[in-house]
């Protein structure tokens, strides 16, 4: 799949704009959306308007067509109606035009006969190299620049300019974000790109990346189009040091239901999405309030490396509830510097509590000095990472003060404060935070949900100084015929590949399999082999604990016995002999599917029975790198088992990470045969013991190199 | 611990009133007092200002003292300075007064001089049989009759009156909360009980329980003073339906020191208060808005036995969104009635969403019949829990639109419908919603927490349709010197409380040992018996697998060398043998330790290696009845373990019921010297096969009966 890079900034900043249907008509979408460009926006390129059926509008002359147009532009906004728009588009294509906006809807969204229309307008986009945005959308806001590119009512009331970027694709929650502004928070782009039908938000995200007036970028998402395309943009916005915050709907069944009854996308797997945004340091969150906090936070400061909070309240309780939100957050309270606490005990009454958090006491709200002293003794503290100042109550003139004092405070110091405002009576104290740009967090837990997140990707930064560049595996459908790798043949590959294995072999006949079994010692395990036999336990085909060659030749007439009873038709090409593990260590297991979106992703975690019931799992999209596996391995809840806990010996943790990163260059090796791979369990034993996949299926497509 | 539980209706509708302490002086707290009494209040009961050193305020008489008054008042309210607090008490008591409000500060909270006023406090009130709420408080707030027994200048503007109580310890969270009237929500009675000398949060619980306005209960906790009180409180709650929600401060390290530091009450253990709120339905919250919203969701309605719930909106992203949020709180959506469906099918468009959740698309935003028949054909779906219909943007007049129609909606159902303001631009249509009662929740997350948490308590009442009295064993605080019962003793007495146990002995010989083994016959293990060595494993002291009496003679010799070896101290008992568990079955772990605030208390989990890392354990306060011991067993994490997972046989579930209960009885029989007990491992074979402890540890006071 190609990645459409195109430069877009002759779409976010035109020279020039063509509207293709605008109106006279009160409330149409080109009356609507001819105002907000002639009377909302800040444009000063050329506007040409096109009418066939208008000499002029608002006194602006009207041209019959694009083809008729004095020059070509490098947009046009196309909003005639459904039926008129592939002939609009061909006009523009043919005429030369960079970019096309198509409002209208009525395409993909809107059943069979849409959909071949959508099919066919991207077709003539293609064939005039002319970009498409939309059908189906409310059009793009260009809020820095103030250029409403949209029919939208809103679009004049949205206009706080600011460094956040949004791409979105439906309008609503994207509209959601924009009212944020209420809050004091600014937005300076924002894409909206309804059926997607050519540039993804993925596009934005890319373009939003080195966008010099762009700090930090939102994003909601139905379903990712184009996995390679968005992955080389979340990489391009961590190189440029830019976070990326984002929703993504689909995260349980009925969600990923809906996602797909609106947009009609393809929505993957919520697990494989999160651990994409997990491995390039994307910021997700789980509800649109917490995408605006959240995004605020970065706006206002990057993380460093200093983590440490501090709480500035005046009231215990608050004190309390705050402190239990940094903690069950896993976050660290800072312990302040002698000069702070000198600060605090000689200006706070005795009964206040001087230590982090801070509690004042709503005695001495009203002694404005004194807050402002204390405040700003702490705010200063060498090393802290952010002031939470959590205002339980508007007390009117008291939280007016504190307000300033806030204000003030931050003036003078560059550690980030957060005032979170709880009440819900928000009056003039919470005004002025919103005005001094603050846009004070709702609720402690939505503030810390913010701090944690901020913190968090400060970690990611500092653990990924330097971002190699990784493209997905191939995202090819799955083949419809696939085999099973007998299992021999499976663990010769992964051999070959450098996995480390415990000894085994094929025995064709029982004496084969006394030999093997007498060359590699006891005690050994023996597995049937054959082409049509994948689940080989249900059927008698494995014997384990074999003691001595006697049992071997036990086992082997057992296990004949079962097989042909079981699966007459099978051919069977002998035994697996191989040794057993050492007693002790740990199961764990590899696993690796084809995603649709984002290619080959290997799953890793607990074995064993615990597998399924305990979901110990962790996920990265193909290739791994050395960090990719070092933080799988921790990721485990489980990770104690392995790190010594309980006094257990600490397990091989280099061979796991060595043995991840094998499987993950033979999977990239094999991209286009291999679909499917399982190692359960893999024995993880004692430092230098090695991890070694004890079972080994692989699951290719039955005729590599040829689609199905 | 004798609980307190007079009836406190002459101290929230007292019929007369003496304020010891009124004032003039501007902004004091006497006159604040008085004012909010005076002019703020509607009390039409006597007052009497009580002020040695004025003969009139305000042309009302003063009282140079409480004897010189001419009746005895129900209750006074002391606001005087410290140091005349305990004279004015003294008096009130031999006065005959029955409630004192104290709102003076100074005491507990304020050093050791304070601590022991606050002592000779509590000692008068006792002597004179009067009740003390404070002190430290801010007082005493009734909404409902318009009583302000508060210094507070917000009583006047916190007047909506309603059907939830509110009893907090500090001041400022429960200001929080009565704020929340901006959104509509009323609230009726706050009690803000601070040092607690006396009366406790528990005994306004209790109140309220009984209280006819009341409806919801809601409590703010830092610490839990006297844990019976409180449970008798949430059970009167619970048998009287009315549901309590809480937020308890103090669930990570952070928080519990500062709710020390703030309130200096015992904290306790956070997993033991959310395992008795979980076992008496108490319905505990994260964050303070959380409690609000919940608590608004319950007054306007009780949760029956339907939990489907329908989501309706008009944007696709945020239909998406909510659903998400649905089906990750393990909740789910209605399918709907025929007759809903066709409704919808008949006016929606072609392109709208019809199933649940319904997405009307913005495009019929401004067709409001049409939304009102079609969020009515909804609202009126049989067989809903509620209808969520979730609002992303403030559009203006739509939007006003919108709520009107919700209102019409509402007042044509029963269905409650929850209307969520997602937007941070709140305008006419919010304002609306808020008069009308809906008090919106203003995210889908802490919708969704507050709609979860509403359907689990109709899932929690369900399961206890009848509520038998359960009373905390003692709570006495642990005896210094503690002993471990040696194994055999712990054994002994588990086997004569009923509790099956594999076949054991004591063999004093290695000819007792060989034979006690070859009566049960083989596997068996051997164990040192020491009244001094617990740690048996770490010494040698343990042998297992023994196949037959040669090995059992083998293991006596060894494990005897070993231990003279590392304990040349100890007194040897001799040899615990014991036949081994059977392969197969699960290890779990049964452990009793005894809380400071809730007596003894019971963690069930799994046991093994996995019990420190996957902490998949849960808690009950003991007594046990059979409800507690079927769900903790089902909360397990693991449970599918038990239940049959993964191709396994169905485990022993009756009989670790049985075991929970007798562990449970036997504990209660003998609380007074069972300071600990340790199972683990619990061995649980499949139906039938019992389960088993296999090792017991029973910790006890030294001197049984003698406190230490």
């Amino acid at each position: 799949m190609e990645t459409h890079l195109t430069d877009l900034s002759r779409l976010i900043r035109p020279r020039s704009i063509a509207l293709v249907g605008a109106s006279d008509r009160p409330n149409s979408i080109g009356e609507r959306t001819l105002t907000n460009l002639l009377d909302h926006s800040e444009f000063d390129g050329d506007i040409y308007l096109v009418n066939p059926t208008k000499d002029e509008i608002r006194g602006r002359r009207c041209w019959p067509s694009v083809a008729a147009l004095p020059a070509t532009p490098d947009l046009a906004v196309i909003v005639v109606p459904a039926a008129g728009v592939l002939t609009v588009a061909e006009e523009c294509a043919a005429r030369g035009v960079l970019f096309a906006i198509v409002l209208t809807s009525g395409f993909g969204e809107a059943g069979e006969e849409g959909e071949r229309a959508q099919v066919r307008l991207k077709e003539i986009a293609d064939a005039g190299g002319m970009r498409l945005y939309g059908p189906n959308c409310p059009g793009l806001t260009n809020v820095n620049h103030r250029l409403g590119l949209t029919f939208s009512p809103s679009f004049p009331h949205d206009l706080v300019k600011g460094p956040i970027g949004l791409a979105t694709q439906g309008g609503g929650l994207g509209r959601n974000v924009m009212q944020a502004m209420e809050r004091g928070i600014g937005i300076g782009l924002w894409a909206s790109t309804g059926n997607e039908v050519d540039l993804q938000v993925a596009d934005f995200i890319h373009y939003m990346a080195d966008a010099p007036d762009i700090k930090v970028i939102v994003t909601l998402l139905e379903g990712i189009k184009d996995g390679p395309r968005f992955v080389s943009a979340i990489q391009r916005a961590a190189a440029n040091g830019k976070p990326v915050i984002a929703l993504k709907v689909g995260k349980s069944e009925y969600g990923q239901r809906a996602a797909q009854s609106h947009t009609a996308s393809l929505t993957g797997s919520a697990e494989v999405n999160s651990a994409v945004f997990r491995q390039f340091g994307v910021i997700e969150v789980d509800d649109i309030d917490e995408l605006v906090d959240t995004a605020w936070l970065f706006a206002r400061a990057q993380p460093g490396a200093a983590e440490g909070l501090a709480i500035y309240t005046s009231s215990g309780g608050t004190a309390a509830l705050t402190a239990d939100a940094v903690g069950l957050s896993n976050l660290t309270l800072a312990t302040f510097a002698p000069h702070t606490r000198d600060v605090l005990r000689d200006l706070l009454p005795d009964y206040a509590a001087i230590d982090n958090p801070v509690d004042t006491t709503a005695a001495v709200l009203s002694d404005s000095a004194l807050i402002e002293k204390t405040l700003s003794a702490v705010a200063n503290d060498p090393h802290l990472g952010c002031v939470i100042v959590p205002i339980a109550l508007d007390y009117g003139d008291t939280t007016i003060q504190m307000a300033r004092t806030i204000i003030a405070a931050q003036q003078a110091c560059k550690t980030p404060i957060v005032p979170i405002w709880m009440s819900d009576r928000m009056g003039e104290g919470y005004r002025m935070l919103v005005e001094n740009g603050f846009a004070p967090p709702r609720s402690v837990g939505k503030a810390m949900k913010a701090i944690r997140r901020w913190v968090e990707y400060g970690r990611w930064k500092r653990a990924h100084p330097t971002l190699a560049t990784s493209t997905p595996t191939s995202t090819r459908t799955v083949a419809s015929a696939t085999r099973a790798l007998p299992e021999t043949e499976g663990k010769r590959q992964l051999s070959a590949a450098g996995v480390q294995l415990l000894p085994n072999g094929l025995a064709r006949t029982v004496d084969e399999a006394r030999a093997l079994a007498n060359g590699m010692g006891y005690p050994v395990v023996a597995k049937i082999v054959s082409p049509q036999i994948v689940h080989k336990s249900d059927i008698g085909g494995v014997k384990i604990g074999l003691q001595d060659a006697a049992q071997v030749a036990e086992a082997w007439n057992s296990i004949m016995d079962s097989v042909t009873l079981a699966r007459p038709d099978a051919t069977i090409d002998g035994l697996l002999i191989e040794k057993m593990a050492p007693r002790g260590g740990i199961e764990l297991m590899v696993g690796v599917t084809r995603d649709p979106v984002f290619g080959h992703v290997m799953t890793f975690g607990l074995g064993g029975i615990y597998v399924e019931i305990l979901r110990d799992v962790t996920r990265r999209m193909l290739p791994l790198d050395a960090s990719n596996a070092a933080a799988m391995v921790r990721e485990m809840r489980s990770f104690p088992l392995l790190d010594g806990a309980r006094g257990r010996p600490p397990a091989d943790i280099a061979a796991l990470e060595a043995l991840l990163l094998r499987i993950s260059a033979f999977v990239v090796a094999n991209a286009d045969r291999i679909e499917e791979m399982d190692l359960n369990p893999v024995w993880v034993g004692a430092a230098g013991e090695g991890a070694i996949p004890l079972d080994a299926v692989i699951i290719e497509r039955a005729e590599p190199g040829r689609p199905a």
